[in-house]
């Protein structure tokens, strides 16, 4: 059981852990020796309070690591220390002429190791994959203070078992993430994008079979908004207009393709356009004809958090579905609350990863009590995940059945003991309590 | 300890385990309780004998488990059991418009199952990364029997730790693969192949990083061979003929590309050349005219392996190396041989994997000892792998510290006790004995 400090003045200790591993496994053999709770922590831009301790942990703020440690042009690897803001990675690679794997809205303030930690999705997943597809090494910290070193540089190496895939996505339960190697793409010079109007979720859906087929190689977005959500963004961002204002639509669809050339990107993109068009899987649709268009329909799609909060309470869920039953929830719920909510929805459709939004003038027992646990129910029902890319948590740790078996939530909790037999990891996070302290 | 069967007139059993998990699971627990060895196997073409058993370890093949369990065609998620034959899933998702996203040449005999439990590699990883990021789900039957569910079909789900990355690569070790999820990339209409020359190996290096850059998204292999490789594949190869047969050049790269549109692809092919041999980064080149054309230039790439056989003993080295340094070592083993034997390289040039052959009249210890333990050493040294893609089996478990720290091996050696307590499964593979049978 840990140790709780008392008679602090603040509950939380702050360490600015300096700059190197070595500081972070004496933290961390110290805090062991005598089971105290340690949060690792990134930018702080998690949406499930899994970098925020909860008591007293020591707070081991990676802010200071943040230094790259090299890069090869050739293979496009990047090696860097764990507290790089991934915008200065974007920045520093830009100039090189390649591009992170993964791109986020918090991008200005979260970090590698965090990102790392938590298996950030984000805008380019659908192109690039995830972080366990383009992480190629590790340095991580153990929670009794040994430091493993997992930090190669290769693409391929099937020496023993591949232990770094325990340490992205599990929150900073099991390791601090001290050092990142990272396989990044060359930076393409053809962006565009469409965005496009479908009078059904089918249509959606047939489009998203067709853009894989059509665009193939070249698509590098395929998000999804509803009716609901246009309404919310032209009602509540600042300089939103509809890029399709003939009529409002029950679907709209942002495609955008990324390569290598410009002239027979665009024409592929528009060919697919008229196709969809002649094939009555559009109603209507535009294509951007330069950066500010672009980013004006990218802006549609990026403000509609801000614009959820702007409008009232929201109750948030980020749930992976697979890609025929995305919309069956939304119209469940939305028959379910009738006129007590607002249900907007949209995503990355082309991951199956819906953000499900409840939005009401303010917060409400009788409005949750409608939402949950029906919606953990219902994803679980149709083998979904209760959290595509957002991660467990605090908020959400005790939920994790809705989504894995009881014999795999074991397993994971014989990693956790194996790994950290005293709990100090990022106490209360991502496993049950009954199962991180029987 | 392993109990060892005695008196047996043949040292293994087979099982024809049938064909559902729970006789796989039934069998384990029986193995389990009475600590007998047990080799899980597939299509048994491995190159490190992972699965074949070393004593009198039961065998448990997979090959009737091999039914394709559902394919959706929106998201292009297959889900099939362990034993199909990777061929039979080529065409079965060829029919649907779509391909695996491996190709190995075993595909006529190697099983999905083993490829995910080996993280096989082969030809395609440059395009769509390895197993770990192509596999959405697994089920696998641990040591014990229990049948551990994580056979999920979301390209996203957060929920906890990513347990099945364990299992892609292990070997068997921790557990039997019986059913596999895994995202499939659609088929592209069009495929182009070049073939060129270059004098040196540096410009070998920059041509990878322009074709990165200039062909990008379409770039889906960049293999290379030296001129020993080619004297080989002219002399020892039926039909084989010199696609650029008006000098011998040092060295040859392969490079084929995959699109969506037959006219733009082949115009970025041969603009890519055109810019190539006026700046002086190729000295020949020649770009297939048909799909004849195409297959005989692969069949001198993908028949090195036989012409080595044909030409006498072979020892042979599977390594992973930084792009830049990957010559250097095959020039320092023609040094250090001088004219006891021949170094013939090829290889995977764009994931930054080197075939390292020593090619000789007969194998001769004098020859061997000149190569090992330094072809392990200076990989080691340069922080490669000794095994990219073909794994560590019975032949290479000593080898691991050459590639890993031993912080990291003792780590996997906590996981294989955590996993299977008796090391029933796939003994004497993967990890050194010291570690596995203390």
């Amino acid at each position: 059981m840990l140790n709780r400090m008392k008679m602090l003045s603040w509950p939380q200790i702050w360490i600015g852990c300096g700059s190197t591993k070595v500081q972070v496994s004496q933290i961390l053999k110290y805090c062991n020796s005598r089971c105290l709770g340690v949060v690792p922590q990134g930018g702080n831009t998690g949406l499930v309070g899994g970098s925020v301790p909860v008591f007293d942990e020591v707070i081991v703020n990676l802010g200071s690591m943040n230094k790259v440690i090299s890069f090869d042009e050739v293979s496009g690897i990047l090696v860097s220390e764990a507290g790089c803001i991934l915008e200065s990675l974007v920045n520093f690679l830009d100039n090189k002429g390649f591009i992170m794997p993964l791109d986020l809205g918090a991008k200005g303030s979260c970090q590698i190791g965090g990102n790392v930690s938590t298996n950030a999705g984000g805008l380019r997943l659908l192109r690039y994959g995830s972080l366990h597809a383009n992480v190629l090494g590790l340095e991580a910290v153990l929670a009794n203070g040994d430091v493993l070193d997992m930090l190669g540089t290769l693409r391929k190496d099937n020496t023993g078992y591949d232990l770094k895939h325990l340490f992205i996505g599990s929150e900073g339960s099991l390791g601090i993430v001290t050092k990142v190697s990272i396989l990044t793409p060359p930076k393409l010079s053809s962006v565009n994008v469409a965005f496009l109007a479908c009078t059904d979720y089918l249509s959606c859906q047939k489009l998203f079979l067709e853009a894989r087929r059509k665009l193939g190689e070249v698509l590098s977005a395929f998000e999804f908004l509803d009716e609901q959500a246009m309404d919310l963004a032209l009602n509540h961002l600042e300089g939103v207009r509809n890029p399709l204002p003939t009529a409002l639509h029950k679907f709209y669809v942002l495609i955008e393709t990324t390569g290598s050339d410009e002239q027979s990107d665009k024409e592929k993109l528009e060919a697919f356009l008229v196709h969809s068009l002649e094939g009555g899987l559009i109603s209507d649709g535009v294509v951007a004809q330069d950066i500010q268009q672009a980013s004006s329909v990218w802006n549609i799609r990026e403000g509609l958090p801000e614009a959820l909060m702007k409008a009232g309470a929201v109750y948030k869920y980020d749930l992976s579905i697979p890609v025929e039953k995305i919309y069956d929830i939304v119209e469940e719920m939305r028959n379910k609350l009738g006129h007590s909510a607002r249900v907007v929805a949209y995503g990355h459709l082309g991951d199956g990863n819906l953000h499900l939004n409840i939005s009401c003038p303010q917060y409400d027992d009788a409005v949750l009590a409608q939402i949950e646990p029906f919606v953990y129910e219902w994803t679980s029902k149709n083998r979904g995940s209760i959290s595509a890319e957002h991660g467990l948590g605090l908020m959400k740790a005790e939920k994790i059945f809705y989504s894995k078996s009881p014999a795999a939530v074991q397993l994971m909790a014989s990693v956790k003991n194996l790994l950290d037999p005293n709990h100090i990891l990022n106490p209360y996070k991502v496993l049950p309590q009954s199962l991180s302290f029987p």
